[in-house]
């Protein structure tokens, strides 16, 4: 049981609502292919500018989920 | 007056409501036993993951206090 | 057209309410002298403490914008 | 020859035993179904404790394998 | 369509002609397999020497490309 | 429950037989002031050499425990 | 003469053709508004994929240059 | 003897006179709670401006100390 | 009042004499154009060396000032 | 006595044991030509994969020793 | 054969020419003095600009070689 | 001219009375069987410490020379 292997993935969730919702985004695309997610990570926040406004979010996050055996 | 020194410790908040919560909830946590809270500086995010959703945020902060004399 | 040049500068935006309003605020305030602002990306959060509770949250971000020709 | 192409992937292997034993871990379960691993780098050594102890160690490691043509 | 999310891949390409080269040849071997590609970044420039010359250089680049609804 | 806080602490064990047993060693120290730890990350690996030889290795690692309500 | 004092600023340059032409451009476009440049680092190298091949080349450099007295 | 494990604390010594002199202020204020210090690390050198001069220079350290027995 | 956005720019100073006497030498020659300026923090510490002994330090700060109203 | 100047190299030791038995063969060749080495750091951890195993672990240390008078 | 131990030494190459031409040099330079050279890794890209054109690119790279038995 | 290449070696120099007399003693000691040190930059800032107060501070510099024709 402690032996469990983990694969990490990195995505990028955009919203235009802010960056958990960037985040919910990218697990929520995430979840379509993957199983077994257990944590992520934030790596970098960055944002998208049209006239002078944040356009969206840009959220990047590592997703680890657990390798089945 | 300037010479104040300062202590910094390391905390992790969660929460299920997101980044900001959990940085309260750390903060808050903190005031029961540090006074004269200064500052903190977020220096990891990330997330535990159940059932493809976030169950909750995991914001780690270090927290900076005056040491009084 | 793909020959351009961008400029990035650093400004800090602070806030009561949380990390996308500082945010807000740091582009809303850099739209006052800068055009063809393109993209931002965060590269500090923190926050400032009293009384034990959050004052507000100051958001360091990069901000890039297109040099004229 | 000198052309080829590489793939990374991150996996987190864990053991009760150690590092060692952790990484063997992921590169054992890496090769059900990658082939031409060439080598692996050590990014995070970490662990989980439970009752004062070390009840499992969880490292991470980058693997890098030859794409085929 | 603000809402994509994109996916990250770390690919490692070689050349003995240079860096551009070696970046150009990650690419057209993630274009076999993957659609969509954005952008890229390279993260680490190294190469392998042989009779004191440069045999070819091994760059690794971050490929990002947007999943597909 | 998912609202916990947690205290990361900063400890350097060191040992004569390795890496393992160093981090053995801090986790046990800590052990003796400190409840409800939960994880640890080993951030920095070093050693003290005498007569040409590894006198100790010493491992710093961060360790988390849950701060009790 | 050695109380010399530099100011740096972060530009980014494209270009179709490679890491060396996309600076080219950076400091070029510098040169219009800055004057006495004695230096360049680069901190990033990116670059935009359309149709599986690379539209152009984004390099961000620091540029210092000598603040007249 | 080699078994030893140190603990390390994070403080921020301010002085106006200079680097040095803010880092023999955190050392002073931490003897006062702590014994057998080892060593220290500079980890950060910030500094607070008023009236365009300095008016106290910010120097955070690790300090490291045996913990006993 | 909590609102206030702050600008970070990048000087490096020079001096014979030493690193703080660098730093004075950047924030004075700064504050020839920029008013209001709030912090200081030292990211690179260099110096040239000309016949085998320093000829001057070369300190890089990043300096913060308030953006007025 | 407190004036001593250390120099450091860096090696990379390789094993099929392990990550400590390759920093002792760093050590030990290092020991060929290099007198009063007091202390090493552990910089990067790799390995080579042959056959979906680990053919030998490369560890990079840093090896500081005092330059004598 | 597998235990082999290696070294890395810090070389920077200059060029009017380019990042290549940079190394180029450094590694020609390095096989004046140093035999079995494996690998080289960028660390650092600078240049020197005189009268607003670059004059010279100057790349760090580490060289790593094998000690002989 | 503009050809030449740079070697960088690392040293650590103490003395116990600051950083800057520290960074001359590496320098110093560097002179003797150096030529042609042109810059130094300082990597890491430390101290010993004995009965509560600095008994001498270690300060790590990268000293860059050119190697001669």
């Amino acid at each position: 049981m402690s032996n469990h292997v983990y694969k990490q993935v990195e995505l990028t969730g955009s919203s235009p609502n802010g960056i958990e919702d960037a985040v919910v985004n990218a697990v929520s695309k995430a979840s379509q292919t993957v199983r077994n997610m257990r944590w992520f990570e934030v790596v970098e926040t960055r944002g998208h500018l049209e006239n002078s406004m944040i356009a969206h979010w840009q959220v990047t996050v590592k997703i680890g989920f657990t390798l089945e055996d």
